[in-house]
Parts: C-alpha cells; sequence; structure tokens
C-alpha cells in the first residue's frame, strides 16, 4: 500500500495523469463503499420500518460497512492508497503522508463518490433516502452533542491509527498483507459500540452524501470535526512517536 | 490468481485439457457457491416460514453468499482464475483478459454449476425449491424494473471492479494475497444492501438454476442484463484507465 | 501447509515423535473447534429454550464453526496439517497424501478431542449436554435420511475439496496463505445451507463426541457415511484431474 | 509478529525507549479494543434493555470482540507483539518469550489502557457503564463459580495455543501473515459457545477496567484465575512440546 510513496510531489501534482487517476479510484472506492454501507442501512428500514435500530440491523449495518470498506481500501490500494476516507487523508497529511493539493483532489473525489452513490440508492429504491435520521441509522445522535464528538474522536483515532500501524509504517510487515481487512473491521467493531449512540460515522464523507442529497445538515458538523480531530492525533502519534525514531538508526542494543 | 494469463490461446483451446479442467473447475466452484447460498434461503424459509426477508435473514443470506463465493474463488483461483460467474467472465472479455472461446466454456459450465446445485438441492431437502420468489430472497423485485436493472449494474459493477483492482491488475501487489476474500465479501455487502430491492444477484448463473428447475422465468433477464452492463463497464474503465497506461514505461518522474 | 510432505512414512511412523507431536496437535485443534462449536449451539439452548433452530441460532452456529475451524486448522496446520477432521483424513488417504498408519492415529486422536471437548462443556455447564437432537442443532435429522445422506456428501466434497485447493495443491500459490480462513468459512456457510435441514457436520468426529457422551446414537452413521464418500470422492477428483497431470511435464504451449 | 524477538533484554530494559514505547502499543491497542467490545454490550443494553443476553447480542458481542481484538493485535504486531490480553503476556513469559520486567510493563499499560476506554466509554455514552453484570454481558457468572474456572482455563487456552502456533513458533510460515486475524477470531468463537455462561472473558484486562470504573468486584477473581492458568499451561505445552525439540537438530529422518 503504497500511501507513504505518494506524499512527494509537486506544485503541477493535481493535474498529474497520476493523481487524476487516483482521485478517479477514490472516487470509485467511496462510491462503492457508501453504496453498501447507506444502502443497508435503508434495506433494513424498508423491511422492518426503522428496524435499523435494532440489535439485527446494527449486527447488519456493521457487517455492511465492514465488508465494503475492505473492499474498497482494496481495490484503491495500489492506486490512491485506499484512504475513501476524508479524516485518514488528514490524519495521513498530519504525518506528512500526503501533499495539500493531492489531499484536496481526494477531499473533493471522496465527497463527490458519496453523493453520486446516495443519487444512485435513490434512485434504485425509488425514493427511499430521506436522510440523516431516516434513512440512515448512522446520523442520528442518541447522546449530547459533546460526547458524539468525543465518540467520533475517539473511534476515528482507533481507524487512523490502524491505517497507519498496518498500511503505512515502514516496519508493518507482513501486517500489509491483512491491512484492508483490518481498516474494514475496526469500522465493523466500532458501529457495533457506537453505532446506538451517535451512528458512529468515523468518516466526513459517509456523513456528507446522504445530508446533502436529503438537504438535512442537522448535526452534521459532528461528523467532521471529530472525525478530523481524531484522525490528526492518530497522525501525529503514529508518525512522531512509532515511526519517526526509526528513520534514524539506533545506536544502542536492539533490545 | 492468473486470469490475465489465460488470455493467450488458439483455435484448439477449447478442447486442449486444460481448458476442459479450467470448465470444470468452473462448474465445481459454482456448484459449492450456488449449493451454499441458495441453500441458505431455503433454510430460512423452512426455520421461519418465509423469514427470507427478515433482518436476519438478510444478513444469513449476506455470510452464506460472501462465505461461500471467497471459497468458490479460491479453490477456483489457480485452475480457472476463479470467475464463478457469467459476468465477470463477460468483464474479463471486455477488458481482453480471456478469449471468446474459453469464455464460452466458462459460461456454460457456470450456468450448468448452478443448475446441478439446484437439482441437489431440491432432492436432499424433499422438493423445497419451488423457484424465484418462493425458495428465494435473492430472486424477487419489490422496487420497479428498471430500478432493478440499476441496482444490478451498479453493483455487479463493483464486483468486478474488485475482480480487476485485486485478481487481474498486474500490481496489484500483496493485495493479491486477499483478492478471494475481497471478492466474496462486496457481493456480502452489496447483499445487505440490495437483497430487500431486487435479490441483488449481481450473477447470472446464480439467478439461471433457480430459474430453470422451478421453471419461473419471471423477470429473469434483469439478472442477465444488469450484471452484463455492470461487469462490462468495470472491464473497459479499469483495463483502459488503470491497467493500460501502465503497459507503456512513463517517462515522466514517478510521483 | 505441509500436508502433502507428510505422505512420505514408514513402519515405525506411528511411533514416531513426529508422528506423536501431529497427533497431539490434532487431539487439541479438535478439542479447541468442538468446544466453541458445539458450545455455542448449548449456549442458544440456554438463552432461547432450543433457540438453535431460529435463524439467529443458525447464524450463530455458523460463525461459531466457521471462526473455530478457520483457527484449529492454523494452529495445526505446521505441525499435523490441521485436519481437525476424519473426513478431510481420508480424503487425503485416498489421493495418496497421508499414509494409513499415519491416518488412523489422527482419527483417534480427532475422536479423542471431540470426546473431551464434550465432556469439558458438560462439566463447565452443569450438564447441559443432552446429546444429539437436544443440546446441539446440528444432529437433528429434519428430512429424510437419504436426503441427510446426500446433503452430507455434497457439502463434505466441497469442504475437501478445499482443503486440496488450497492447502495440498502444489500450485496453491498464494491461495495457500489463506487456506485455514477458506476451509473455516466453507463449514460456515455449508451450515447456514444444510444446519436446518441435518445439522451440517460434514465431520464424523464433531458428530461422535456428542454421540458418545450423552449416548444417543440416532442416525449417528449419516455422519460417518455421507462425510467418508463425500471427503473421499473430493480427493479422487482433485488428485487424479488437478494434481496429477501437472506432475508430469506439459510438452504442448502453457495455453 | 516479533514476540519471541522481545525476550532478550536486561536490567534497564524496563525504562528503554522501545520498552516505553511498547508499553504504548500495547496500552493505545488495549484501548481500541475494550472499546469496540464494552461498547458493544452497551449498546445492545440501550437498544433493547438488557438486550445482551440475547441470540443477537451474543452475535453483536463475539463480532465486536472478534473484530476489534483482531485489530488491536495488528496494530501492535510489529511494536509490543500485540498482546492486549495479561493472559497471553503471562503465557508468553512462561514459555521464556518475555522478560519478567517488561511483561509487568505490559501488565500495567493493558489494565491502564482497559480503564481508560470504559472512562471514555462512560463519558461518551453518559454514565451508562454500570459494571459487572448490568452493562456487560461478559461478567455476569450463570453457572457455578468453579464451572466459571474451567470455562475460563479451557478457552483462554485454546488463545493462547493459538498465539503460540500462529505469532510465536518459528516454523509459523505464511500461517503468520493471517495470525491476528486468528487471535481475535478464537475469542469470537469462545464467546459465542461461553458467553452465555460466564462472559467469555479470556482476558483479565477486559474485566479489570468495568469492574475498577463501576467498582464492582464480584466474581473478578475468576477472570484472572483462570485466564492466567490456561494461559500459562498453553506456554508450557507449545513451547516445551512444538517449539522446544525444534531448536534441537533433528538427526533422524524428517519423516
Amino acid at each position: 500500500m503504497p500511501i507513504s510513496q505518494i506524499a512527494v510531489g509537486g506544485r503541477e501534482e493535481a493535474t498529474h495523469p497520476d493523481a487524476l487517476k487516483a482521485a478517479l479510484a477514490e472516487f470509485l472506492s467511496t462510491l462503492i463503499f457508501v453504496f453498501a454501507g447507506q444502502g443497508s442501512g435503508m434495506a433494513f428500514n424498508k423491511l422492518t420500518n426503522d428496524g435499523s435500530t435494532t440489535p439485527a440491523g446494527l449486527v447488519a449495518a456493521s457487517l455492511a460497512h465492514a465488508f465494503g470498506l475492505f473492499v474498497a481500501v482494496s481495490v484503491g490500494a495500489n492506486i490512491s492508497g485506499g484512504h475513501v476516507n476524508p479524516a485518514v487523508t488528514f490524519g495521513a497529511f498530519i504525518g506528512g503522508n500526503i501533499t495539500l493539493l493531492r489531499g484536496i483532489l481526494y477531499w473533493i473525489a471522496q465527497l463527490l463518490g458519496s453523493t453520486v452513490a446516495c443519487l444512485l440508492l435513490r434512485f434504485a429504491t425509488g425514493g427511499l433516502l430521506h436522510g440523516a435520521g431516516h434513512g440512515n441509522v448512522r446520523a442520528v445522535v442518541r447522546v449530547g452533542v459533546w460526547n458524539a464528538v468525543v465518540l467520533e474522536i475517539v473511534m476515528t483515532f482507533g481507524l487512523v491509527y490502524t491505517v497507519y500501524a498496518t498500511a503505512i509504517d515502514p516496519k508493518r510487515g507482513t501486517v500489509g498483507t491483512i491491512a484492508p481487512i483490518a481498516i474494514g473491521f475496526i469500522v465493523g467493531a466500532n458501529i457495533l459500540a457506537g453505532g446506538a449512540f451517535d451512528g458512529a460515522s468515523m468518516n466526513p464523507a459517509v456523513s456528507f452524501g446522504p445530508a446533502l442529497v436529503s438537504w438535512d445538515w442537522t448535526n452534521h458538523w459532528i461528523y467532521w470535526v471529530g472525525p478530523l480531530i481524531g484522525g490528526g492525533i492518530a497522525g501525529l502519534i503514529y508518525e512522531f512517536i512509532f515511526i519517526s525514531q526509526t528513520h534514524e538508526p539506533v545506536p544502542s542494543s536492539d533490545f
């Protein structure tokens, strides 16, 4: 997963063919991920009249997002690094693993991918998507607003820390082979924990598409502030504690 | 996964021992996959009197197809490429990764495998298989016909795009090791999203067996038209945007 | 997974330290697998008063066996080959990949492992294990006896075919890395299909332990005859069609 | 997974920068794991008024812990070995694969990580965590106390045996690539078996955090005694039967 290889770049990087291909890959990966994740919430509402807040609905949301994100990261890994998430891109930027220009390009692609996924879902299901709190278990806040921000910070920290440890860290070794599975499954695990409280987005793009298509921006800022703070902290800690010191050869014993 | 290695071939390829072995592998892989997937729908109907449209039934369908397809792709990967799906074979053909003759051989093997799986299931369960819409959550259309076609296009695009990115792309790297898991799990994710709306087939062979054995062809064309369009588009985009340009050495900086 | 490396051997193999270590590994792997699988059925009966025949109970049985077998194969892979199943050992023997003496040693170890797992479960749960049809969703036959035999043949064929394709075939390549996952998950998929009809054992040892401890041998022969036939056919087909011809160099074009 | 490489060390190891980094990694991994696992139990109680004892609640607990532990082990693997569990650290110590000082450091980090996870959960959910038996399916003993101890011994034996076979054993081969998945999933499988009887902790740190934060120490000793005995036995058996003899070159035939 060559996320760390894409940090180099120059002025014209945003129009470089490879940068455009990477953005297209981010667009398609986010589309595939949001289609499955958001679609599963709509499916459960159809089957059970708002069943997405039942235990079975939460298990389904967890699996749909875990499986979908794992695949979205896998298919993008060798083209764009497989971010599929503005908070991951931000965390990579904070740690110096992607340039600002390329990061902005990724954000645009990710938001577009989520939006197109929601438009396709709305058409294909005959207009079921009503936006946050209706078609989607993942944008209802059942705790206080600041509780939700803390939840998003902690859960996105775990996600971006996982991205760093399994996909960016040069010492990742064979763990890199299963990195996309780990990245998808930490989101699945966190949805089982946080989904009932604040929807467990961990991803501004996942929240942006449904909000735009249904034009319902209630609490939307939570899903930018929380994930960006959590992702930024993870990038800082991992890069400067776990990666940086290995860049300089350690003179003492290997221990 | 030597899908791309099987593109070469000649006139006598369809009768070549390796081609016949590959077709046998496709037949057995599809049999194993359809037996588990279709059987799980029948099991849930037995347990709950048409419970395959409940949340727990949808989760079970997702897991049975995700696990079953992952295994079917794994066991076929090194013999036939592990297509297990006429839409995947078509997408590989569109991108030039399989010849026409071999593709036809695969189609026949896949349709036969699905049919034999359904016959075995009908015998082993004492005749439960009533065909589309009865023994099977995956062939009921609960949205408009054209909505269903769009659903199948989008979902099969995601599936065949995954096959290309993880199993065909020469730059796939270590992602290739987990390719069968990714291919199985994107189907599992999409069933959670689309299963409640149109059954989420993404695979003409999966729909063909039950339709033939129960002689119920209602809406059957949807599951050919949608998947073939989606798979074809994925093959075109991936081959000509993400693979082709890497065939020619890039003179500029690596970026 | 050196299953194919263990085929060599001699007269004194059954008392060779490595053979005894391999048998111990089979014993422990089967204990771990049966403890999780059988225990999950008992847990669901405790929670729901015979809930193991509900959709949620079937999903739980599928996951417990898929996860448990995957791990049991993983931990045994490099010591004994990770058979964990007399039908797998028989299929390996039919294809010439294990000697008769070592196969008998494995059978004894597997049956002992399953028995000890059931004794531990009976003690730890205060005597809940009532045997086939009571403490266990996986030994009730809800179809005709011969239907059940066919089910077991087909499902065990899929399992042993998976073992051959991913763990024994010298051409398995990187698929070998995920072989234990594939082997565990085909059982999970088949339980979702066949669990409601005949319990979906695919493994004489899994049926033997509960039958012995509860001394209830009703229909027990089904879970020997079906799996051994299915596993034997898989060994024959895979070894002599897919493996054998590759032993002789193919003079014609690679195709 | 360099668990076996960290056995060397000296007097000043506990203050060595690498030891502190490893402890930080254990702290963060345990935090991520307990947040997801414990949070999922609280979520199901919120959704269903103590639904964590239903089949769907048990499936959710299994998945949250399987996915969460898999990720926690993955992200820590190359820094600390990814123990995330005092019983794993104890099993590694018994087998001579970690020093006493470093083991104590790991224990402190693991207990701190679990505690901080529970404090964060209590804040983020507005105070839902009531401690063992309330906010958590995993600390209620529904069998006799000694039955629970045996359950914990057997299940933790399986877990630590898995750690040894897939992550520590020098002969682990490609199984090492999927070791974190196996380690996470054996816990998921065991929760499906033992969760309904004694909570299936297998991990003193998992039980310590909720007990401390809710100051409810009922039966707490069970989750130290059982896991440490089970983990210690696994370390002894695996190290001295399956690993040790391979350290000395075997003069006889390879068999």
